[in-house]
């Protein structure tokens, strides 16, 4: 049987420098992925047909990237039943809030589930993938549950520089 | 070959109130139409199997209206070269400011020809496609000023009515 | 060991009638879950003592609703690192932005998976749980994968109703 | 009698450099086209004598860009019946948000098409009008076509350097 | 030579119960005026005659009312030099938002003289109308100076009422 | 008597740059003018003061510039009946979307003129007070009109330098 | 030596149906205030006696509430040294947003600690005049945190209410 | 008994550019203070246990500040019953426009004094806690209104700086 893996779907490869945590998140787990430039608009067929197959192979969660009228989610989530997570990209003169309203509005059935515009989003993709895979592998849950430790951490760090600095 | 016709679709039944004004301004014009509720997230594969079907029986330009995260006129527009117009539909609790947004903000290469939220939008969907189909059609080109002087001639007889009023 | 649940939480229980929807969706697939009325400000010791708890008896995914500051979602999923599903709640003199930008612009390693504001986001909160409970529960998948196949063949009956009315 | 051709007018010369791309895209479909610096407010005589005199002429679609309280595509659609597409001009404090709202939200039988503000919709109002005159031209209707294929080539050559990248 | 007069244009008959206001406004400080459904988009030619001619006839200041893509106001102070006072008003889906920015933010060298969106700004129409002819009018300065000194009355009678309740 | 003149305030030193047009303005049509740095809530007594003194020295026209919470404009016309307006400041992260409506949204009896957010309005604020005295002074109104013409000879050479460069 | 007490401030008298949760509050704890309809507009120099007044005779915090361009808040801020909580009322087409911007947007050195829109801003006013008093004030500090214990009390009978009604 | 302070609260270290005004203008009244960083989403039992251990050892005002979702203030303010500050603070896309509807937006019984976005909130931050201190504290009533009057002679100065410069 298939390995069962995460697909992340751009838009534009100028979605790559804000993806590129997400793509980091998912390996600093030992997550399998797939990465791909697709476009709702430009190749629907072609994106159809990624997604189709990608389900049949084993994906499990897909990740989506896309800026103004961010309608990759929303296209893959009418095609695959699997879970589909929404990253609004920060570009154009509206700086993502037309990427959230068209990511997020979803009708009635066909879920996306939406995370921040930008930056801080796409890092969430990542673990919101990693949360939605540990429903079903408990070893994942763990690690997932030891890096929300670091984080926790990693602010007392700074606090603690906070604190000598003001000394 | 196939007599030219103009495609209305909808995203939901609950848009056919508005967009029976659409269809009004086609029938003033007797232009031929076709309306049809589909879905670009519940139904992809019927879209994509109506608009390819419909442009190669000779529909000339795709009316589409659709509310929240509103995808069908983007969906379309991907799938066809023929002119597509879409009607952002005045729903949910953002009030057709996302269905704006969804609509408009399309990214390089796939235009979609939008209208105002709502009713206006709807009226002037029906009144945009008999411009596009005018543009090679004299007859009903004429028709199309036609209607406008008679638009004009409302106004002043609104206002006419006003100075009845005050006078 | 305990059976997997989804906790379904509200901040008010003026959000149940919204909410009603996620339930029956959840009922629709024969999902277990716990409702419970918690508040992030009023009560914040008692939704900590519950997600912990509830993560400890097998709750495998959080959703939560709440308008205006929505924190709800985000206080969870800061005491949780099971997947949290956000649903703005359409209340209030701003309509549910303010809950959707409160819920969905999580920081990064913080997670909050936001649906639509209101009732649509209601209804695919429960989708999106199946989906996730999917991944590791082949049968749920097959369940979830007809329901989309009946979704489809709703608006395909709306539009032969279309069709009839016009015909 | 007279070739058809489109109008490109703008609202400032400060929009050549966004409107750049639209010429660009009428060279590369072979479209004649005249371009206009004319202002509704500044200019209203002048602008109706050229909209008046250039639909006498041949011309069969308007372009039209402007920015903050963007009237110059309304202002063309009331004076022509010849299909307007609006382009809103990204500037000013609120970017571009309010050209949208100035350009799409036109009441009832004076529509204008409306594309995305700034670079993205400059580029789609040459794809538009190339469109609208296919409608009633064969060899545009290909050409317009074949110019789709090549766009969804250069999606797909952007994926295989991805992978060639992530190889 | 002409007597001095107030022109209250009105883009749609609708706006007029909006607008009753402006006109009781100009009454109560014996201002004379006209009032005229006119529109900028449906009568451009006959809105154009009738500003050009009242200018000439002795109008001193224009207040223009439309809603959506209000271009009503902006299009007449292309045309007179004379002060122009746009209401914005409230109708359609986005609630005068749309108005308020295509009346308010003109390009230099145009100037819209905007009030509030609705009831509020058709009442300060009429008030600012008084106090720009009052600047060449010291007979209606003092008027203006009564009337103000009348609303602080009514404001300092709604604290007594408030006192004597709360008493 | 005392010689009419024309006041423009500023919240703050940080708002001449952008002012600085508006007394530019005022300058190119020889208007006397006084400007003030005076704050609506660190100086309230100062511009009280100043203000009624003003009025009482023949001031006929009052300009206000401020951003964020920007109450100058809203405070000024509350002391005088003379006519104000309002700039509101592009400053701050919502970038003069606040000073916008603080300054526009007045309640009925106490109007506000505004004008465009930023330098277009600051370029326009000094035409409307031209335009406001030119009701009662035919000379200015003839000065006003010159400009407008001059202003639509620079339009059209714009175009003709278009015209020179596509050639 | 005065009495403590608190000054809630209206901007009109349509402001009490909400602002009589602020007075509920404030009986509740029992805590002294006197409450004024007063404007920032209309009644200037009342508005600044009282404010002068009131706080020479020992109020300690003034809550204000305006609707539209809502300056009450800040105007007593520029005139009182004593803390200041602004309510934006929800009124007028904008519903309360332009009341938000204009009551929280404050320059540096004049603050208002501003609430929530409309009716939960109201009871909110209350609370925090409170909290405020009770800085100072130990009997007081242990009322509002027995009340904040009810309030949680209240959120668990609710549940418990939900508990029984899914039963 | 332990003495009097305030806590300055930061949910990011990335906060602290902006926040230091705050500190400065503690410092300037001579208010004692504690700086922490901490989070409401990756460290909430830090700082609940904070929270509780600084109220109980007299801090008497809380400051808080948070981007994005910003949560800090609303959960630190559902912990404690003293006055809780919120800064909204200028990051992400949406330039804190989310971070203020976060702050302030809070459900009835839990309230947070919410002042402006970004750096002229951080300096009110300090001057709203020097004000709600000095409601039990004559001295520093004292010294808040000397501040006041220093930055009216400040708004003075500069104008005085403009008429030297305008001559």
């Amino acid at each position: 049987m298939s390995k069962p893996f995460v697909a992340v779907l751009m838009g534009s490869d100028s979605d790559l420098p804000t993806m590129k945590s997400t793509l980091d998140v998912l390996k600093s787990f030992d997550i399998t992925f797939e990465a791909k430039v697709t476009s709702a608009h430009r190749t629907p067929a072609a994106t159809h047909a990624y997604v189709t197959d990608a389900e049949a192979r084993g994906c499990k969660v897909f990740i989506c990237a896309a800026g103004l009228a961010a309608h990759l989610a929303g296209a893959v989530a009418g095609i695959t039943t699997r879970p589909v997570i929404g990253v609004p990209i920060d570009c154009g003169p509206l700086q993502g809030h037309d990427a959230l309203l068209s990511t997020v509005m979803m009708p009635g059935g066909v879920p996306v589930a939406t995370v921040a515009i930008g930056s801080a989003g796409a890092k969430n993709a990542g673990y919101l993938a990693a949360q939605m895979l540990a429903v079903g592998d408990d070893a994942l849950a763990v690690a997932v549950k030891e890096e929300r430790a670091k984080s926790a951490e990693a602010v007392q760090a700074k606090d603690a520089a906070l604190q000598a600095k003001l000394g």
